[in-house]
């Protein structure tokens, strides 16, 4: 096993030791290591290590305590409450991290898993939030935001989505990850449950659990993009169906929602008063002609039902700055106010001056939103390509977001000498990884284990060189199914 | 009425009209004005007619919904969570945001309602904020934190405090607000009771509600200085007990409990091994020679049991920064951290960095910090000698933050011409705000009816003025009950 790690890393030396280094699993740290779900080998030696100076630390730790004279009682109840325990952590925050670690470790790993833009915030976004900074406005906003940039929200759902909502329709949050479990949260009682077509984003079924309802997932097919089928919506609506999740276009399979596909999905959705649609529009404006985007709120009949959630990070590279909106009819609206004014309060004043002057680049973001999508559809491309040249690959050629999803399945049921078996999209990337030194995302974590994520946020030659780093890894592998 | 209110107005235009001005209802908004539960003369009138603006609002919009061709269903359920429904919206926000908007109407109020510091974000720390957003530091940062921020937590939370913890026991937030709401969702098990003394920051009931959990409320006395007596928690503890929250310096009492009286709660604690105790020391720096400031965790036998709150706003003036941490064993604080990869993800990056300047500042925060502290010291100074001189007031002096919670009580009872009768906290603050244009908390949001809060995050001069207005309008009302 080491021999094999060893004999992946371009150095000489061995990677044990360098994870055994403060600044990698101090990176770490032992909480991002305990959420690995993705047991690759290199994390089964950094958690022992770091295991093992664990219980030294805690060892400290009791002794710290006991010369302080305590009492502590071994019956100290731990446990957490059982919301937390039906939680899972999320998978791709967790292999990004990992990715992170091996990178500072000295380990060569291209990281294609992450879904953050590698652009900088866009100059005139950056000197907003400067600006607000020197002129003090670093105080408390209203909870739901500041009324400018709730204006200018509605301003832009007019202009770009048809949309007509008014400043108390909108709520400002830290991030749309945020507006959509406020929203989950706002609307499902407990028992009810919330359809999520898979592939899905790794969070949505996670929220619907804490929001003590029933995550509902609905498969799709590579050989329908990966779209939601109206038929198979419409089996599967029941009296406890409370929310419909969408995401056009997808995190993760880059696919997008032709209008009268929504229009079909809407017509099913009409016929169920108690069935209203979270249309999670954060990838907006990462689309490629011709796919055009439509806001599920636009359609006849469905304002009333709608949530939209929208941001910040993806389209303006403003990850780091935390803030997304939720749009929608004001009663629901403003019950995630009253949640967000009891956990969060409203975002920070520094990022919604940022926000503004994003929203103030122009249709669609401008100039600035148009340079960088189109680097990303020229990576789009290079990779459909490169990946279609690889025998046994399924592609479902990605109309917008960052990502590429890849059926692989082929594969599953081969052995790699010196590796194991490739049985599941896990073990895939676990070899890619390893042997590849590529981070990917198994499609396990998205709701279909048939295929790897791969994000092309990142430079065309560093996807040239992952390509080639995938491509040399997948000629030792034989596919177990001809195809 | 609107007599009453013209003649409170310092122009001769009508409050009525000035508030139907677009700006005054812009910046409130109905979510606002919908969850005042201060019911003031000005939030009848406001809300009234932004009601009819809605109404208009809500017309036009069904007309374009039809327009568009909607085969809206009049029968869909717009019912929200349960959860949503038992969640009361913060009182001392919606108080600040009716404040506001009666200052933009026009109206001279003086605003000592809100929980802010006065003062700007010292420049050194937003300094590092513009450095972070000029190198483009502006990325997803951990989930956790960043591991500098972290570290430079544990080493204040080392010198500071006396408290060992390393970086993974560490959570970083947006604001000490998420840290508590997750503390208390990761801890309680439906059913849990929560304890909670009285006077009481106003979210913590209503997150033990949003945790299934039950929040049990301990009164405590002025004589007692506020401070919860040993005895009546050891009484009310239950098997269900699994939290008890303590705030030192209080908000809303600006009371700190001596280490004596934490050794006592800590010896009825330690019996129970199901009681953990949240610390809120969001105020920690904001304290008042001779008192000083003990962490709960510190105490022997609590550190296993200690879930130490501690942020950024208060001591720096980082309000809108959206910045606080929580400190822990591992355990729990992991189980936050799964809450927040769920919810929020990682607060914004550049305020980690700024964050981490302000822990530069030096020991307590060094001379910046100072400096506010004793502006702060001057003006509660001034504010307990001013209200000593007001026959039935009783004063508890504070000793740390910057609140003075006063008991008005012997008013109660009182009748005021042109105004009504004067019977609880909440008619006396709406008595100030109409008669006497200061803004204050009805002492009810706190869970004690007797008393009103005074912030004073506001100039001496200010504070002045207030004085006058107050004790002005308090000649007007006669004591029922003669002290």
């Amino acid at each position: 096993m080491e021999a094999l790690l060893s004999g992946s890393c371009s150095s000489g030396i061995s990677l044990k030791s360098r994870l055994g280094q403060e600044g990698a699993l101090g990176v770490l740290g032992s909480e991002t290591l305990g959420k690995l779900s993705f047991s690759s080998q290199f994390q089964k030696i950094s958690l022992k290590s770091w295991e093992k100076r664990r219980s030294l630390n805690s060892l400290t730790m009791q002794t710290l305590i006991r010369a302080d004279g305590s009492s502590d009682s071994p019956r100290l109840d731990v446990s957490v409450s059982p919301r937390v325990n039906s939680l899972r952590p999320s998978k791709t925050m967790a292999i990004s991290d990992q990715a992170t670690a091996l990178v500072q470790a000295g380990v060569p790993v291209i990281r294609l898993a992450a879904g953050e833009p590698d652009f900088d915030t866009p100059t005139v976004i950056a000197e907003a939030g400067i600006n607000a900074i020197r002129q003090g406005y670093t105080r408390y906003t209203p909870n739901a935001g500041t009324l400018e940039l709730r204006t200018a929200i509605c301003h832009k759902l007019k202009e770009e989505n048809g949309l007509s909502y008014s400043p108390d329709q909108i709520l400002v949050s830290n991030g749309a990850k945020q507006c959509i479990l406020q929203a989950v949260l706002a609307v499902c009682s407990p028992g009810d449950e919330v359809i999520i077509p898979a592939p899905f984003w790794v969070s949505y079924p996670e929220m619907a659990r804490l929001a003590d309802a029933t995550p509902v997932i609905l498969p799709t097919l590579i050989s329908d993009n990966f779209l939601l089928n109206p038929k198979v919506l419409a089996s599967k609506i029941t009296e406890k169906s409370r929310l419909l999740i969408l995401c056009s276009p997808s995190n993760p399979t880059g696919s997008v929602y032709p209008k009268k596909l929504l229009e079909e999905i809407a017509d099913v959705v009409a016929k169920h008063p108690r069935l209203l649609v979270l249309s999670d529009e954060i990838y907006e404006h990462i689309i490629y002609s011709p796919a055009t985007h439509t806001s599920f709120a636009s359609l006849p009949g469905m304002w009333e039902r709608s949530l939209t959630v929208n941001g910040f990070s993806k389209a303006f590279a403003m990850t780091g700055w935390r803030l997304g909106y939720l749009a929608g009819p004001k009663h629901f609206v403003s019950a995630c106010g009253k949640i967000q004014s009891q956990s969060t309060s409203g975002a920070s004043s520094i990022s919604q001056k940022a926000g503004l002057a994003a929203l103030g680049l122009g249709y669609a973001g401008g100039e600035a939103v148009a340079t960088m999508v189109k680097a990303f559809q020229e990576r789009r491309d290079f990779l459909v390509k490169s990946f279609k040249a690889i025998e046994g690959v399924k592609i479902s050629e990605p109309q917008g977001a960052f990502y590429l999803f890849l059926d692989f399945s082929s594969y599953y049921g081969s052995e790699v000498d010196g590796f194991g078996p490739i049985k599941d999209s896990e073990s895939l990337c676990r070899y890619l990884l390893d042997k590849g030194q590529v981070a990917l995302v198994p499609g396990d974590a998205f709701g279909d284990d048939k295929c790897i994520r791969i994000s092309y946020a990142a430079s065309l030659s560093t996807l040239q060189a992952a390509v080639e780093k995938i491509k040399k890894a997948m000629l030792l592998v034989k596919p177990a199914v001809p195809v």
